[in-house]
């Protein structure tokens, strides 16, 4: 044949249909077995992959995701520096109404700080002293508030420290002590989250559109009446963490008030609700108490007749880490087909059980062995031209030797 | 046949090949047909799904990244206070230079406050009283600026609020209002952005390697021309986002600068840029215009003559968030494999709908069944022996009853 | 056939069991390709997909993380305004304690400025000046301090500036300057991150759990031996990020501590740890030294007899940025079906190429081919019913003309 006759063998060729030869076998207890396999995968495959997983979905996580916070509620303390009122503006800090803040519930204060000598806290390590000698001059301590002048200075009655240059007095047992207990419970926290999914080009907030103004300034949250009016009062927020207020105005912490979207873009878009949930954050990973609780230190500064002093204010706050975590799903052909190619593919290990069923287990797996398999032998098929006369072409009609077990 | 017969028998057939046997049908018709459509599924699978949706590729989304941000520019406002010149220290808040921070448009201010007591604002619900009767001592209203002390006093000319404990003077209709104007809207931001792929180990910065130094002292964001030269205008910023800057000097507001990051690592790192995009924040969940707008209240504390003052400034901001978004792609095996796999056996489903045209609908159906299904009948076969008394092993060989429909 | 019947019939036919027809080719050649081949796909499956890639998990990246920080250490500097102590309170900012915090290691201060009139500094583009010509009164550059009075004023010496209106005096060269060098890389930063992957519910931290109360005050991070001890002196973090301290006291700068969780939960929760790594941020993009550092300027107010006077400080700093990035993958039936459903569809590419061969290499593949494949003719069947006088029944039984190349 020329390459001209090849070609057009094969492109008439090409223009014929083929498809795979079926032994069907019937048998009644196999075409159940086969059938029933058959079932449990298309089950499995609509119910679990298809209807719970949600497997024809495109996802994204990770959405962009902006926080707006704002607080309400007056607090009112009372120590030996008398009552004071805090407002806003004294227990937020920092005050811009980000995502993450802390309310100050307790607070040590040590006012006119400023650069001078004076003897180190009893409580920093290896402040203590008998004389000079233990007190190397130009030494700082990690953990210590300044530089060792080299004295063995009287801390007070009969306890000796090493003198340091630092901002003094330091931090000590006589620093003014100040919590703010009343109503901080009542405390209100206005979250406003906006959401936006690039992928899906979808955007939502956690306020509801069309609602009257005035519902904003007397609703609270709710999860089953309210969703949509992110109010918290901060005892809601305490208890759905499983603390108590006054364990954490003591220590301090940091409760996370994590926001969810899950959304299920093939449904409306007032589906796509935000969940709550509440955990305290700073307790997360360990048993032993260690480090936990949540304080800073800060300084606010002032001169006074050309002197700068500070007031050095340790705050035991609650801060409050707002964490959106958003995942959106919406049908997409990618992930459908490749989904139902594994789902078809799967079927097939069906065909491969009972495959072997009838060549095992059958009362005749010989007789059905025979049907689907075909033998090729090249020697047998010259036997059997030899033995029967007949013609090559006539041999590969008949096909004489097919059986496999034989 | 013992174990080790069994054994080499098992292992001699194990190195046969095994391949299905195909009926061809030297049908134009459906010839074309079945081409017709396992060429649309591969130009899908081609077009669609290799070349538009990347399926070859591994995806990261959520990059690691780090913004940093810096202003430039000097306003000036004049309000009762007489002139005040705003420079980056006075108007950006909090000043590090992080991914959010607020440029201050509005302010008010109410100085020299101390704790005291004074009537509460007529602003506040329930403040009003014509009696001490009505301010019940120790109370606190959530919206309110402190405690009650039980009497009902003079805010001014007939107007009486309870007298309240608390920072005072209250923020009222006499506090002071100061608005920068002149050339706010020439404020420049300049938003450093950084983005690391820990997957594909990729970096890259919004700024491009060897520019002259002088390059980002002078231009200024172009999409189209100075791509890499992230120094934004403020007014750039709030004309695309759609917004005005006299609406925003009002009431404040949050505008989001999304840098989006599209990265085909398959291709040069030069082609993955980063796109701006410009919204507001703090409008998208609500058509209403409760809660619309950014504002926030800060203290700043001092002592005069052993007394504490604090300056109390309510300051309407235009709050920048800056939000990095991206995801990059680049060929990986997996899902490259995947997705030629879904793309076969998809290609199968064309011989399913030919299969069934061709046992349905084709003129000579019967025909083709007969040759695509082979039929096994236990009882058929041993029916075949008494008739024709052929062997068993002959009776497989020449296969008589095949015919599925008779 | 009658509705009932033909329901009956295919009700009858779909229990029956159907298989593909498979011929046997006793090629020990062709057995042996085809095997390699299989063990080949299924050895990269195996070795490569599901060892390697995991390809059986279900993968959540973005974890939520909350970031807790606490700095210790004390810091000295000497400067022409006096040895000055640097605590915490003094050097870290913000002092919250959250993901971004910058370290204060150079100013340059300019104290009791307040808004008056004085020259601009020399180093603004367009402030200097010959005659009063030169200054258009309330012009205000982009770079300047304040807004032009219009005269034009001596700086020092026989410089000429133009006068403004500003904080004044403003920042230039005789502003106070004041490094903290003295200890400043012993500094330490204690590092608290908790991570939560929802899809999961798997949460953990980078503190161990059951350890001794005292471990957490005395260890230094170590990754072979301390990988628990998030406790990181400054100089660590300096060096890993391939910088030097000096420098870095110099133009400030951004580092990033990024801590990495990749965990496989199908092992043990202790076996998912988290790995750090150092990088310096600010530099990542470029490669000319334009903005390389970190700075930024905030200011301190004070009133002194009315007069509001600030302490303008310009900070260099350096930033640390905790960036946390997480994947988890956890065993999931969905994506393991996918995979398989893939490396079974492969495997039959095996079969495609061993097809090829056998019919294009193969001594005898015109035999094979025969074998393979079965033709349907309409014409021929209808030529063989009139040349043998049988039934079309017995015809499709005996099957005479299956030989695609003759």
């Amino acid at each position: 044949m020329g390459y001209k006759e090849t070609f057009t063998l094969h492109w008439t060729e090409f223009w014929d249909y083929e498809t795979p030869k079926v032994v069907v076998v019937k048998n009644r207890t196999l075409g159940i077995i086969y059938r029933i396999i058959q079932l449990l995968i298309i089950l499995y495959f609509v119910i679990y992959v298809f209807i719970i997983q949600k497997a024809y979905q495109e996802r994204e996580s990770a959405p962009e995701s902006s926080v707006i916070t704002k607080m309400k509620g007056i607090g009112i303390s009372n120590s030996s520096m008398g009552i004071k009122i805090w407002d806003v503006a004294e227990y937020v800090n920092p005050p811009e109404g980000r995502d993450v803040f802390s309310i100050t519930v307790r607070t040590i204060t040590t006012p006119f700080q400023r650069l001078h000598t004076c003897p180190e806290s009893a409580n920093v390590p290896g402040s203590k002293c008998t004389s000079d000698l233990d007190c190397m001059a130009g030494e700082m301590e990690l953990l210590g508030n300044g530089r060792k002048t080299g004295r063995c200075v009287t801390h007070h009655d009969s306890l000796k420290t090493c003198e340091i240059q630092a901002w003094c007095p330091v931090e000590n047992e006589h620093s003014k002590r100040d919590s703010i207990l009343t109503r901080a419970q009542n405390f209100t926290i206005f979250i406003k989250n906006s959401i936006h999914f690039p992928r899906f080009e979808f955007t939502k907030g956690n306020i509801q559109k069309n609602r009257h103004q005035e519902y904003l300034k007397k609703c609270t949250f709710d999860e089953e009446t309210n969703v949509y009016c992110p109010i918290f009062p901060l005892s809601l927020i305490i208890e759905k963490a499983g603390q108590s207020f006054d364990n954490l105005s003591q220590t301090g912490g940091i409760l996370g008030v994590i926001i969810n979207w899950n959304c299920d873009l093939d449904k409306a878009a007032s589906e796509c609700k935000p969940h709550y949930s509440f955990r305290r954050l700073d307790a997360a990973s360990q048993d032993t108490k260690a480090s936990l609780g949540y304080n800073f230190r800060h300084a606010k500064h002032y001169m006074e007749n050309g002197t700068e002093y500070r007031t050095l204010i340790k705050v035991f706050g609650i801060r409050i880490d707002i964490i959106v975590h958003g995942e959106a799903g919406k049908f997409d052909i990618v992930p459908t087909i490749i989904n139902i190619a594994a789902a078809l593919t799967s079927i097939g290990i069906g065909s491969f059980l009972c495959d072997w069923i009838l060549l095992t287990f059958m009362n005749k797996n010989e007789v059905y062995s025979a049907k689907k398999f075909e033998e090729v032998l090249k020697e047998r098929i010259i036997l059997a031209v030899n033995e029967h006369g007949a013609s090559e072409q006539e041999l590969r009609a008949i096909q004489p030797e097919n059986c496999k077990h034989c």
